[in-house]
């Protein structure tokens, strides 16, 4: 048991605070022989790092990841790897007001309770710079995927605006700041941003994460269910509210008549004619696309000022300057397309382990 | 890691299928010295058994639960505490039919792709029978989390229907076989579901579970986050596909500055205005009430005739008999709660040996 | 993490009491298709049950083993494999002078002190009784591992008595109650455990268990050592005290020219041209027979007068009547080739999964 | 499960290779509100690092530590402690010969038929090198214990020359570079250690941990026995082929009515009358010492000619000349200290969760 691991046999131990000189993670059971380099996983971690938009935190990051361990001439050993990334832009002044008060929706009170001490520079642990590591890791599970497994994601919504799913197009979501596959709600998106920003708000949104090519059969009932388990990795990321798995909450609403996916024999074997269940059943793989969407709240540090108590027991109020990003979800897509490629390596493997 | 097996420090493993001849579980983890009666446990298993009204499934099952270890004297000994339940209603003739057919929205396939042969019977291992255990052992979780928290469980939807929550009296609950709060919605959900059952169709379900009493600080940063480990907790229950924290999904739809519960000095320490956060921040408890929503999709077992396909990999169709739940999200209230107990206890003990 | 549990991907747990109605054991994390039938598995049980002869407990225990789910149609079905042994023969009122008196030797006073309480009866868990299940979930093991790999344990110490290991001839391990491969002090051993018991006294042992066809390359490095692990597992056997690995201490006094096993090239690759290691270097295995030695403790309970303190804190003395085996380690030799067969297990599944 | 991680609750991630740029560890689990600098994992990084007697590697090793995360104004944070050594002596030259050939005793051969691959500069991963962040998790496990729990190891046997225990000062461990308690020993061991060295050849050792302070209670029956765990970290660390607690291998010869400590009352509850156990019964402490003895063989790469094969099959010798410990059993020493400050932090922790 291990509060900062995540995975069974494809496991991942993060460390490491905003605000610290380096942070870094390992990667333990990650099967020899495999090529990987640090390009493989920079690819990634560019994708999240921060500054790449006025729609994301202006704090300066290169993000550049160094793999410490666990390779050998260009392929992985087989023992752990580590990979370090250097924090260079910290500004830990910008903090030094919320000190001694608690942010409203964050995670400093909290932590003071539990802990009875926090590093409020950069929100310390509790901060969404972890999340870089969970895209470093997420790298390697794609090369212990292989390249059968394509993991992709989208945001479906942001604010009260969704997209319209007529107008779908993976293509899309590589050519605007948002990762939104429907052209025309990226720009209305633009607009919409540009006014929280300026507000001086913050938005929630909604990411939906897909990964083709699983193969029938991942996966583990009872209690290690493919969707259990990608329920809980996706509820672990930062701001992160609610998580659903294929149709999700509106298959509570359907007949059973039509809630279920219909099977027919294709060329290959069996096909569904729907995939309503997200490509799980019973806990395991269908073998059509894994579908999971999450739900990630505002950026809680926003400047409208908001009524708090400090360390000392004091009513108060607080507005929160600093670097942040004015909706969190949209840096949160490639961390789920992360968390999903873990989730499927640690069962890839579990699956090899007991069926062979 | 184990696939059968839950939580960490409060460790709960179960075995048995719908029809073996008993199913059980092994609670390792408990401490010392607490009062238990196997009449304790049985409260829990009453409110989950099959049988008690016209809108769940007509399988006779006492579900009488025995404590066989861990108990002397009346109290817990710190040692494994294992239960069993006799299975004596089986009609496994009544699944001859599916023996060679894979029902659409079922784990039958999953199953079989995953590890070449099922126990059909009753669906096996993959019957929601397994989570009678979840109860029980839902029942030794109260125990250890004491008498200052409270875990309930409403239905808050069925099929399309949705509760009016300005009528909420958790008192209803238990005057109507929905555990709905709301006493019309109650009467309209009985004509809704023997429609149903006529039709030979099933409904789907939303349910609410509410842990009250929960003390600041239970939770663990990162990956063992409070709400990260109920949605996995929720997401393992059978036929559930969707799972939110508070406000939920909801929440992305609304501006930084109302999402974000803010917070006043009260009598005894801080307290937070309002709970949209459903009780926990930054993975870890806030000390308001842990809001957990879950949605389960309408059963897969119906008398409509669906398209499918055999194990001889021949088109077919299927229309399943047996005695089966209209809506098995009623009987999934009561392992909500049980799951939120075996949650909290676990994350109890978790805090207790880090911060003492 | 769990108390009562063992292993990673092969993982037994089990509960249950001396004197309890019964006791059991879950074995998660089998292979599915593999045959299993209660025959198989208590072929193993009969060769620790008690009563078998004069040098053992009197306590007439069939140790009859139910299998009550797992498997189908006679094979495995990759979902938990629970098993159930009644228990027939407790004489709890045996103990009445000892509950309220810690044994020397004996596990009651720091149970007693962890927990607050105990089941005194028959030791309650700390019985050796738990090994039974052991024995169980070894024979799953074994089936798991193949026909292949051959585990077997000879006795090769009893008190000061060692075997002469010129003479070591395994078919005399089936023809002696000592498990005994040297005929002669098979012998010798008779006259002297009469003495002991005669005495009132006991005597301890050292096991030794082999295992045969142990395929290069399963075990982990660092903390996953094969040899780390059966340490582990040794010493978890109720009076084992010491664990050695090969030539194990002997190792600490030879000059390392001679200590490591040189190499030469043989028919189907390398081979060794000794086994000091004990077949296991790196914490992998060699390929060659991986040897493990134990030393059992001479039983506590006996019928000599020994010095204590009750639980009111008061000097007394104690003398155990009851029916306890007069040296131990002979039914430890069974327990100690399930343990192996377990890590054994353990290993392969865990080898699989990361390196296919 | 992970195989580069020890621990359940104080939970120890290592990583890193010899010969790579740094090594490191990720400490879980720690208390927060704890003192911790570097000067105080410095002070027994100290005891183990390279260089500091001719009888010892002669590689220069500073093995300075920083702490990277995890502590905020010098207290523990509760968040993970990482911890990073650099790499400053590597001559990977000093390996080519062996790049190819297998050294007999050596991890070479297995970890090459495990993983298909291995990093042969300084035996990568294999290298005692990781024992280093060992030590550094066991100062941190220090301060878990408190100042009331003193670990202390001594060098009891080098090579067939076993100390006199009549002759045993703590005092001595501290001025002589074996870490012996017995002065006259320590002369003769120069002696002899100087000749080992100059014949190119090696020696084991015995290495005795003492633990003193520990309470009562501590550890956990039937898997997680204290001195199961103990057996398992011991046998973890390079080299180390058996593992015995209190008297070990010799109560076997003993009878039972010496081999039990006896108990009367003392001033402050029971006290023991002997520690022939060790202090652990039934796999829980009993307030007593905590003693475990464990043997190092000779280092396996040794000057002496040796036969052996080459990765291409074909027959050799193998000669070893880099900067090797004539004996590694002396700088078992700290890291057995280590490892048993781990093993006792993590129970002390396990034993708070359970027992309150």
């Amino acid at each position: 048991m291990s509060h900062n691991t995540f995975g069974h046999l494809f496991r991942v131990t993060t460390w490491g605070e905003s605000h610290g000189p380096r942070i870094g993670c390992v990667v333990d059971g990650v099967p020899p022989g495999i090529p990987l380099a640090e390009a493989d996983i920079q690819h990634w971690m560019d994708r999240r790092k921060p500054g790449q938009s006025r729609f994301t935190t202006q704090r300066r990051e290169p993000d550049a990841v160094t793999i410490v361990s666990g390779t050998f001439e260009g392929r992985t050993t087989g023992t752990p790897l580590a990979m370090i990334v250097e924090n260079v832009d910290q500004r830990s002044k910008d903090y030094d007001d919320i000190a001694e008060t608690y942010r409203p929706g964050h995670a400093d009170y909290t932590y003071e309770v539990k802990y009875g001490v926090r590093d409020w520079r950069g929100s310390g642990r509790a901060s969404a710079r972890e999340t870089a590591m969970r895209v470093a890791a997420g790298g390697v599970a794609r090369k212990v995927l292989g390249e059968g497994v394509a993991i992709r994601a989208a945001v479906v919504q942001i604010g009260p605006h969704a997209i319209d799913r007529a107008r779908w197009d993976w293509a899309e979501t590589e050519r605007n700041p948002f990762w939104c596959p429907d052209a025309e709600t990226a720009k209305r998106w633009e607009g919409f941003l540009d006014g929280v920003r300026k507000q001086g708000s913050s938005a929630g949104a909604v990411i939906e994460v897909v990964a083709s090519g699983v193969p029938a059969g991942l996966g583990a009932p009872i209690y290690g269910k493919l969707d259990a388990e990608l329920a809980g990795a996706m509820m672990s990321i930062n701001a992160v509210k609610a998580v659903e798995i294929g149709q999700g909450f509106a298959l509570a609403a359907e007949p059973g008549e039509s809630a279920a996916d219909e099977m027919r024999m294709g060329n290959d074997g069996a096909v569904f004619l729907s995939n309503k269940a997200g490509g799980v059943l019973g806990g395991i793989s269908t073998g059509q696309d894994v579908v999971v969407r999450f739900a990630v709240k505002p950026t809680s540090s926003i400047l409208h000022e908001r009524r708090t108590v400090d360390r000392q027991g004091r009513d108060t109020t607080v507005r929160v300057k600093g670097r942040h990003d004015p909706c969190v979800g949209i840096r949160a897509a490639p961390v789920g397309e992360a968390m999903m490629a873990c989730v499927l390596a640690d069962h890839l493997l579990r699956h090899r382990a007991q069926c062979g």
